[in-house]
C-alpha cells in the first residue's frame, strides 16, 4: 500500500533526500476550506483505515524496485536504499475522534514526523480521509433531515467506484447516521446491520399464479396449512373494490410473486409496488396478499416503491393501507411502513420523512494540506468553546505551547475572515479537540467501534446550536485563532513579502 | 467476494429456491439507457475484473454463517446447503471486448445461467462494469477534444472514493486514452506509465538559495562541477529585464527549490509555477534555472500551473518561452511543454489542447439490467452494421436463433425510439458484437493487455462518424431490432396487458 501515493510525493522525497532535508521535523494538517453540501459542518472520518495504513507502511523490495524502474536513472543508488529503511516508527498524529463534528479550516487531523515521511504520506491521508468524510456528512445531513425515528438505508453499492468505493460509503454512512445497508459483505466486514427484499426482476419472472410453488402456509399459531394463492385471490376482488380498481388489470404475475415470496418469507413480507403500476396493481395486491397472511397470524412487513413522484404515492399508499384496516378491520394494516428509494435527494427527502432512503452519488469534498504550515514545527492546538447551554460557539486555534483556555475566563481571539479585528469570548466550557492516536509506530489510543462511531457522531450533532446545524443557509461557525497565532502570521506574512 | 452484493439479491434467491425456480435457465443483460456525458457513445470496460470475480465465486463457510445470521430464522437450512454449492461453472458470460464503443440500450454484456445465480452476480458485475464505463468513457471524451498530441495525465486519487476507486480510475481513464497516472501503485499493478514532479509544499520548503545544499552540478558532458545556485542568480536580472518584472518581487524561496530540483533532476528538470506569482516570480525563476541547466547541456521539461486562469496563464507562458528562446538564442525553449492541472473540465480542455491535464470527478453512468428479459431464455445476438466509408450507422438486435445479415444485402429493421415503422438498410459489412468470455467456469477467451484494450478503443472511436463522436449534441445512433424481434415485443406487449 506505500505505493498508493502520487508520483510527485516520491520525486519530491527525492529531492528533499539528495538536499539532506529528509529528516527535517516537518508537521502537515489535514483540513478542508469549505464545508461540503453549503454546510456549516462536517464530520470527520477514516481515521481509523488511516492508523491501519501507517501501522503497515513500508516499502517493500519490489515496491522499490518498481521506483528504481520508474525514476530517473541519475536517482542515486543511496535513495532506494534509505527508502527501504523507511516506517511511520517516527510518526506521530493527532485527530480529533472518528465522528467529530469538524469546521472548515480547522485541521482534523495532523501528522507530525521526519519531512520525507510526511510528504510520503499525504496523499494515501487525503484519500482516505476525504471519501469518508464526505460520506458521512451526506449520511449526517440525511438523518438530520430525516429525524431520528424515520430508517435510513443506503444501497449505493452498484454505483460506486469499485467495490470498494462500495463497502467505504456503506461503512460511512453508517458511521453518519444510517440505520442499515444494502450491502451483504459490509454487513459481514463491519456488522453494519443488512436489509433487503426483492428487485423488479423478482416480480416479473412470474407470470400466473399457477407458478406458485409450494403453494401452502401453515398459520402461525400451527394447524392446517392453506393454500395461499387461492386465499390471496379470494381477497382481491374486495380489495379492488375498495381501491377503486378494476380486477382485469391488476398483474396476476405479480400476485403470484408476492405470494410466493409469502410464502417464502412469511414473518417479512414486504411487497415492491412499482413493477406494473402502483396504485392499480401493485397496492391491490400487496394488500390481498397481506390480508390472506393475516388471517394466517402473520403480519406483512412493509412497501417500497422506487419509481414515479415518491411523495405522492407514498401519501396515497398511507391512505390506502387506513382504507383497508378499517375496512377489514385490521388495524396494523396503518402502520404498514412504506419505502421509497431511487435517487432520493435531500430536496426530496423532505418531502416525506417516515420512509425508507437510498442515497446514491456524492459530490466532492475537498480536503486539502495547509502547505503553508507544512515546515513549522510548531503546530496548533485546537479547542473548541462551548457555550452555557451547551452548544459549541467556537474553534480556536494556538500555538501548541500557549496555555489552555480556562472555563468562565474571557479570552482574547482574531476570528478568521473578520479582517484581523480582536474579539472577547467568555466560554462555559473548553474542550481540546485533538487526541494522540498513533505515537512510535503504534496506535496508542483505543479505536472505538463503529456503532461507537455512530452515537459519538449524533452526540456531537445533537450539541450543535440549530443556527450551524441546519442543512440550508446555515449561520457560519466562527474559527479564531489566538492573539499570539495572529502575531505570528502577521510576521510570517511581513517576511514573504 | 461473493457477498458484495445487495441483500435483496440473496432473498430472491432463497425465493427462488423455495419455489423451486432455482435452475430455471435464465439470461441478463447489462446496458444503459442513455449514453453520459450528454454524449452518443460510451466505451465499454470493467469485463476483465467481472470475469475475475466470476472465477472465483463461490460462498464460504464463513459467509454462509453471515447469511444465515442475517435472513429470517424461518429460512430453510437446506438453502444456505445448497448455496455453498453454488459457484459460476453454469454461467456463459458474453461481451463486446473491452475498450469497445457501445451505445445506449444496446447489451455490453450478457449472462446466462441458472436463475439464481445469474439473480446473485448483477450487483457485483454492475459495480465492476459501471464505473469502469464510466471513466473510460470520460476519459475518451476528453482524448478526442484534446487530439492525438496531447498528453493528458489522471491525478485523482486523492479525491476518489477510497483506494480502491483511485486505482480503477487510473485503470479506465488510461484504456480511455490518457497517457499517464500519478497513482504511483496503479503503476506497478497496471503498467500504466507513471508521471510526477513537486507540488507546492516542495516549492514553500526553501525560503533562500543558502538553503541549497548539495549545490554543484556536473555538466552533462562532464568537466568541473558548477555551483548552479550561483549560474541560476546570474541569469536571474537578464530574464527580469526581458519579462519587465522586478528582480526584488522574484521569491528567492521558490529559486531555491527550483535550483534544488534541477540538481537532484538534472535532466527532468520541471517547474510548477504558481506558489506565488506565476509571471512575476514562478515564470522568472523557472527560465534563470532553465538557462543556467542549457550551460550546461541539460534542456529544462516543462513547467505546470495549477491556479488561475490556465488558458490565459499557458498562452503568456508560451510567449515568454519564445522571447526567452530568441533573446538568449536557445531555440529549444519554444517548445517546452506547458502542463495545467486543477479542475480540467471538457469546457476548459477547448480552450487549450495542448497541455497535460488532471481530471477529477465524475458523473453517474446509470447502467441497468433489462428485467424484462431476464427470464426469457432466447436473447438478443446484437450485430453492428457498416456503411461503405467503415463507420458504424446502426446496430441490430436480433434473436439468437435468427441467421446473420449478410453484408450488401437489404435488411427490414426497426429503429427504436421511431414508432415501430420498418426500415430498410443495407450494410457494406457486418460485425458480430459479442463474445463469449466465459464459459464452464472457464475464461474461454484471451483478454487483451491493457495497451492492446487502448489501442482498441482508439480504433473504435476513430470509426465512428464524426456526427456521433461529436462531444455536443451528437446525432443518435441508431438501435434497430429486427422483425422477428419487433413481433416477438410485439405479443409479449399483447400478453402483458
Amino acid at each position: 500500500m506505500a505505493l498508493l501515493t502520487d508520483l510527485y510525493q516520491v520525486t519530491m522525497a527525492y529531492g528533499y533526500w539528495r538536499a539532506g532535508r529528509h529528516r527535517v521535523p516537518a508537521a502537515a494538517e489535514l483540513f478542508f476550506r469549505r464545508c461540503p453540501f453549503r454546510g456549516a459542518f462536517a464530520l470527520g472520518a477514516g481515521l481509523a483505515e488511516g492508523l491501519r495504513f501507517l501501522r503497515a507502511f513500508r516499502f517493500s523490495a519490489a515496491d522499490i524496485a518498481y521506483l528504481r524502474s520508474v525514476l530517473p536513472s541519475t536517482t542515486e543508488e543511496d535513495f532506494f536504499e534509505y527508502l527501504a529503511t523507511v516506517d511511520a516508527s517516527e510518526v506521530t498524529i493527532s485527530s480529533v475522534p472518528e465522528g467529530s463534528v469538524v469546521f472548515s479550516r480547522v485541521p482534523l487531523l495532523q501528522v507530525k514526523g521526519p519531512l520525507l515521511v510526511v510528504q510520503l504520506l499525504e496523499t494515501t491521508l487525503l484519500c482516505l480521509v476525504s471519501y469518508a468524510s464526505l460520506v458521512a456528512t451526506n449520511a449526517a445531513r440525511f438523518r438530520l433531515l430525516a429525524g431520528p425515528a424515520t430508517k435510513l438505508m443506503e444501497m449505493g453499492l452498484r454505483r460506486a467506484q469499485g467495490p470498494d468505493g462500495g463497502l467505504s460509503a456503506s461503512k460511512y454512512s453508517y458511521i453518519g447516521g444510517f440505520d442499515c445497508t444494502s450491502n451483504v459483505l459490509a454487513g459481514k466486514l463491519y456488522g453494519i446491520p443488512v436489509q433487503g427484499t426483492v428487485a423488479h426482476s423478482f416480480i416479473m419472472s412470474f407470470t400466473s399464479l399457477a407458478e406458485v410453488e409450494p403453494r401452502v402456509l401453515t398459520p402461525l399459531a400451527g394447524g392446517e396449512p392453506v393454500d395461499l394463492p387461492s386465499l390471496a385471490e379470494s381477497w382481491l376482488p374486495q380489495v379492488c373494490e375498495l381501491l377503486q380498481v378494476s380486477p382485469d388489470k391488476v398483474n396476476r404475475g405479480e400476485l403470484a410473486a408476492f405470494v410466493s415470496y409469502a410464502i417464502s418469507f412469511p414473518r417479512n413480507f414486504q411487497g415492491l409496488l412499482d413493477t406494473y403500476c402502483v396504485m392499480r396493481s401493485g397496492l391491490p395486491n400487496f394488500c390481498a396478499v397481506a390480508l390472506a397472511l393475516n388471517q394466517l397470524g402473520y403480519r406483512a412487513i412493509g412497501v417500497r416503491v422506487d419509481s414515479g413522484d415518491l411523495a405522492k404515492q407514498s401519501k396515497e399508499i398511507r391512505r390506502v393501507f387506513r382504507a383497508c384496516g378499517s375496512r377489514f378491520q385490521v388495524p396494523w394494516f396503518e402502520t404498514i411502513s412504506i419505502a421509497v428509494s431511487n435517487d432520493i435527494s435531500e430536496e426530496s427527502l423532505e418531502d416525506f420523512i417516515r420512509e425508507l432512503v437510498k442515497v446514491n452519488g456524492f459530490p466532492c469534498l475537498k480536503l486539502t494540506e495547509d502547505e503553508e504550515k507544512m515546515t513549522i514545527p510548531g503546530t496548533k492546538t485546537v479547542y473548541r468553546l462551548y457555550d452555557a447551554d451547551g452548544h459549541p460557539f467556537m474553534d480556536l486555534m494556538a500555538l501548541e505551547e500557549e496555555p489552555a483556555p480556562s472555563a468562565g475566563q474571557e479570552l482574547t481571539v482574531h476570528v478568521l475572515g473578520r479582517s484581523g479585528e480582536a474579539s472577547k469570548v467568555t466560554p462555559a466550557t473548553v474542550e481540546t479537540l485533538h487526541r494522540t492516536y498513533f505515537r512510535d509506530g503504534q496506535v496508542c489510543e483505543e479505536l472505538p467501534s463503529l456503532p461507537e462511531v455512530r452515537s459519538y457522531a449524533q452526540a456531537a450533532l445533537g450539541q450543535l446550536s440549530p443556527a450551524h446545524r441546519r442543512l440550508h443557509e446555515p449561520e457560519p461557525y466562527p474559527v479564531a485563532i489566538t492573539e499570539k497565532l495572529h502575531l505570528l502570521f502577521g510576521e510570517l506574512r511581513q517576511a514573504s513579502l
